[in-house]
């Protein structure tokens, strides 16, 4: 089956926001913590964080429209800090709550029955329940002209995870963790390990680590 | 375990990169097609393929700096085109190897053992054996400047796909696609679904659909 312009174009917007979501693949399933000017503890779930990079250590998310009342870019802009914290199967359900529409004074935290839990380093919010929690200073704000949203840029300040989840070599079994993989707008996804495979070059098949 | 910025600069540079590429979730596994000049047929393995819209459609990836020599960033910049194909558990193998640096004049596809195809709107190449495959025109190249990678920006112009796997609500289950999903720089993982969750709304618990 093919699609074109004309065939996306005249897809009903719900249809076409679903079918278009599910296009670049599996998406990262994460909690991004603020906190307001208040010391509301703002909590939502985001599917679109990447790796930039290891030196600095980098991470991004795309956010919406800072014209709507987008209270998580608003506090990461104010306070400079936010958190990234992976969503595991138990918590899946809790954090696609936090994507409703909740007031100002209304925290998505207790809202949705999870726990915020606070470091030294920075004020932004941790999930308490989460397996891995990362700490950030925000970098950058990217605007992305082409449709209104930007890439917001933290640098990773702080790791918070399991004793025995970091290998030797510096690899975390994300599976072992039981953290989720998003497809679409709604769908929730468990994974299970295939393969590691070794670094590849040229003339020589793959090996399986 | 608490590891903070001084710690993470202690670690030695492969296994700081392994861990941080651990740390944005689960990543999206696609490869690359681009046409270089003489019309070549390169391919390329990328994990950081993002969702940035709906309406235009619009898919994003992050490269490394234009620098060192990437054909992909190269090609396609000239080509004005690219396409996304899905990495299903069956060429898993085969993709992981075109990260393999090779010459200007060796193609990927051959390399590697799949088969380059072309569609009637635009010059790049597409993989014969993945089952999602999308054609994008570049949009934009937004540079990095806190680590010098830069993020392309492409508009879909057209999706390849099997019959059965658009849902009248516009949703495509990946897993049925076998599509895998990378973690940290080099596992490869499969995935199974858990659930779809409704559209969340305050004061209603989520409703798995």
């Amino acid at each position: 089956m093919k699609l074109t312009q004309s065939d996306l174009d005249a897809l009903p917007q719900r249809q076409r926001a679903a079918f278009i979501n599910c296009l670049s693949g599996y998406k990262s399933a994460n909690l991004i913590g603020t906190v307001g000017p208040e010391g509301q503890a703002n909590l939502a779930i985001v599917s679109s964080v990447v790796h930039l990079g290891a030196n600095p250590p980098l991470l991004a998310f795309i956010s919406r429209p800072p014209s709507v009342d987008r209270h998580t870019l608003e506090y990461l802009t104010n306070s400079g800090y936010f958190t990234i914290n992976h969503v595991h199967a138990g918590i899946a359900e809790a954090a696609h709550q936090t994507s409703a529409r909740y007031g100002r004074d209304e925290s998505e935290f207790s809202a949705v029955g999870l726990t915020a839990e606070y470091g030294a380093l920075h004020p932004a919010p941790y999930v308490a329940q989460s397996m891995i929690k990362i700490g950030l200073a925000l970098k950058d704000i990217k605007p992305i002209e082409l449709n209104g949203t930007v890439m917001v840029i933290g640098e990773i300040v702080e790791v918070l995870l399991p004793d025995n989840a970091l290998a030797e070599d510096g690899f975390v079994d994300l599976a072992e963790m039981d953290t989720v993989t998003i497809g679409g707008l709604d769908g929730y996804y468990r994974v299970e390990p295939l393969f590691r495979l070794s670094y590849a070059k040229p003339g020589l098949p793959p090996r399986r680590l």
